[in-house]
């Protein structure tokens, strides 16, 4: 299916890789590597906030409720109030999380690339709805198209530690709603064969989109048996209402079988409590709300706990994505949605500066490191994000790559065993060679222990100040052309692309 | 004693908290936050990891042991083997952990900055011997010199994330040894009121040094009462080798009461093994032949297990400091030092880049957060360290000071209780106002539970724009130029000032 799938960038490594018989379980890093090491909340800290949310939705509840939720969650014992809010006994809740799907598979197109959520299991990828890219060319911001997202996507493509492209940025040439929708999932899905996310303004364009997904794989029903796509929906305006029509399109993905991030971003201090506690009881008794409903629709539909509990910087009400706040308070989502045995997804990764400085590194190293080690399965917008999500930039990608195999090299951990201990390599060094340069154990783990960055720098400051004496930013800008040059994915066929095209509104320019 | 201690960034804060009434245990984040949420090592990895190094001691020993350290460790039941190398037997190195300082006060010369070191208790700070300055005029590298030791610390002597000074970098200018010491302790104590580190190459640079800080405190014998110094000691030519004049500076500051950091640095892959439970292990072990000496000559003589586990590129054998290899090695050698119950110093934040990148910036977020979580005492080398300790700048010291904020806020973690789950405060906003932005009780936690970024930007794209579009590189440069013109601490008197500089051969020029 693939005519062309040249990575410029992790090709040496991979060539690398293949030349030293690494297969994928002995690389340094790979996706799914098992987080929770770090624990933020206690046992009782969690009980409590589980305890407040099913509080919440036993007596506050959701506000505007669509007729298919309030159907099926009054059948089950919920009841409507006199405020119009449905609202969710404990033991419709805790028997909606019994039933829900612990682990799935969100597949790639390419089945090599498809990811498991369950358990402890790391992945990193993008998301995000930015209205602005740092253009390539200029390094200024201007409004992004689906040109950005598509590229966006063919770099992610290439970038290993990006194991999942949910769109991080908006379409905004599209005229309509329906262009929008269809647009993104179609750049989404041109441009990567990793699992990807999108999102869905209408009911009716989850069905429109699922037609060209089925297109893409070969014919009808293909994408219910091998579903690519997990929708990102944001089906609460908090605090605890629904969004009525992001609603209804969550019981349309539960009918085409589209797994689903069930997304509620509150915003601390604005849209859900100053105290980061009263924060995350909030987001999840939202999306414990939404988590009923899809599993009375459809007992075991594949679901994320898609806690997105964003904070704001209370001098102005902005969002601060880059915040040590943010990084604790998305970690403990993670936390928590693991100890109820549900998929969690957080937010981690987003820079509050505007530019790939240093600012924007030391946000993301941290937000990245705290929710990858609390065991999130999918850590959402962890590349290319800045502005704190208004804004994405394809060099912040590429250097964000980076910092996620880092991330990932953490989290794989330190293996203690005899071997690894090498108190025999230590007497060898002691009483011969007297360094471990050149022994056999240290050659022997080069490539498997050891990861190497791809557009950081560890030359000295001599060898550095020779090649150029480049940022970062100036080496992801290089790679970046180098990609948007060469690589065009062509898992989708081009008769398939053809007859999307003759079909819906695609406003990409066609394949060379 | 202080004479002027402007502040002149952070002083908008101070301001601010003051006006809101908070005092140190209020803010938002303060020196000595509880880590340990972050647990890289199982409880039997640790146990394997310390019994390999009680087994090294015990069979392997150290080489080049001093007859002081000879002398208390066979009058204890060691010995010394036929390569002249002192095996230490389990028991003594046990006896030894359990005399050894399980907590203890690391003064400031200014008692308001002491901090005590103590269960998982973490400090951040400085530390390094850089012998390059990315030179704040110009920013190109140059040799370091007295003049940006003393800048550094006054940097440092600002900034409130920053809660220990050791010194970053070499005063290359120094004749000899001699004055190496000697300014090395001088310009780093009159720049900064914080407790400082410093280091020594002979044992009569201690004894004489000790003499001028006795002077500057204000007598004889004020410094043993008061110890503000703290010795980093590289005792140690791993693997397994005491450095001997270093070894004989650790007999003569047990002598002086000035506490040891007992720093083992390691490479894996050179100087280590590159495995890294070997590298660790050895690390321990060395640390842990150090400790036995101290303890026997003094027991509970205050002492850091200061496991500095350097990893190399094992492509080019050069060190790597801003990998993840050795940001899950510092996690677990402070994890494994606070499991043995005694204080830990480990290093993080020290970054392959050579300028305030992104990758700076991102290498700097995970080595310092899973370095503080993991629960190190004292995170050495935390601000303003490039090209992997061979550079140190200005401009990214004050940057690290807002990541070390932000990762300290996150140690803080999140606090559980009714008020923070603030169910009576969502109640209010889904029955009333639609909003939490001006509920009392996000004005209440303004100050407290939100921290705010120095340097850091947190505008739109827009307003971004507007103030000049300026990276953080630029906003930090600019503080870096108002502290240097204004910041002068007067702790160390003129009188005591004048003195030193008749006795002592004081290359840094007088105070203004």
């Amino acid at each position: 299916m693939t005519e062309d799938r040249r990575r410029p960038g992790g090709r040496a490594a991979r060539v690398a890789a293949r030349a030293a018989g690494l297969e994928r379980d002995l690389r340094p890093v790979r996706p799914g590597l098992t987080g929770g090491a770090y624990r933020p909340l206690t046992e009782r800290d969690m009980q409590q906030v589980f305890d407040t949310a099913l509080d919440l939705l036993a007596n506050v509840g959701m506000g505007s409720p669509i007729p298919a939720f309030i159907e099926v969650v009054t059948a089950a014992g919920g009841s409507v109030d006199d405020h119009g809010r449905l609202l969710y006994p404990r033991h419709v809740v805790e028997r909606a999380i019994e039933t829900a799907a612990k682990s799935w598979v969100w597949h790639g197109f390419d089945e090599d690339q498809s990811i498991e959520l369950a358990d402890n299991k790391v992945h990193f990828g993008t998301a995000g709805a930015a209205v602005l890219i740092l253009d390539h060319a200029d390094q200024t911001f201007r409004h992004s198209s689906t040109q950005d997202l598509y590229d966006l996507a063919r770099l992610a493509d290439t970038l290993d530690n990006i194991h999942f492209f949910a769109r991080p940025v908006v379409t905004r040439e599209a005229a309509d709603s329906r262009e929008l929708d269809i647009n993104t999932a179609y750049a989404s899905m041109l441009g990567t064969a990793k699992p990807v996310g999108t999102s869905f303004f209408q009911p009716e364009h989850v069905y429109e989109v699922v037609e060209m997904f089925d297109i893409a794989m070969g014919g009808e029903g293909e994408f219910a048996k091998r579903p690519f796509v997990c929708a990102n929906n944001t089906f609460v305006v908090p605090p605890l209402r629904f969004a009525v029509e992001s609603a209804e399109c969550m019981v349309a993905q539960v009918r085409v079988g589209m797994p689903i991030n069930l997304l509620s971003a509150g915003q601390a201090g604005a849209t859900s409590p100053a105290p980061l506690a009263g924060s995350l009881a909030q987001a999840l008794a939202e999306c414990l709300a939404a988590l009923t409903g899809v599993n009375l629709l459809s007992p075991g539909h594949p679901c994320v706990m898609g806690l997105w509990p964003f904070v704001s910087d209370l001098r102005t009400g902005a969002m601060s994505g880059g915040s040590g706040e943010e990084a604790v308070l998305a970690a403990a989502a993670a936390q928590i949605a693991n100890w109820l045995g549900l998929p969690s997804g957080v937010p981690a990764g987003m820079a509050d500066s505007k530019i790939p400085d240093a600012q924007a590194g030391h946000e993301k190293g941290l937000t990245i490191a705290l929710a990858g080690h609390a065991g999130a399965n999918l850590v959402y917008e962890s590349a290319g994000m800045l502005a704190s999500l208004l804004a994405c930039s394809p060099e912040m990608l590429v250097i964000d790559n980076d910092l996620l195999g880092a991330a990932n090299r953490t989290i794989r951990g330190i293996e203690v065993n005899a071997d690894t201990l090498a108190t025999d390599v230590i007497k060898d060094v002691v009483y011969g060679a007297g360094h471990f340069l050149g022994h056999e154990q240290t050659l022997r783990l080069m490539q498997r222990e050891y990861l190497y960055p791809m557009v950081g720098d560890r030359q000295s400051p001599d060898d550095w100040l020779d090649a150029g004496g480049l940022s970062v930013a100036d080496r992801a800008h290089a790679y970046v052309t180098r990609v948007l040059e060469t690589h065009v994915p062509m898992h989708v066929s081009r008769q398939a692309d053809d007859e999307i095209r003759r079909r819906f509104p695609i406003l990409l320019a066609g394949r060379p």
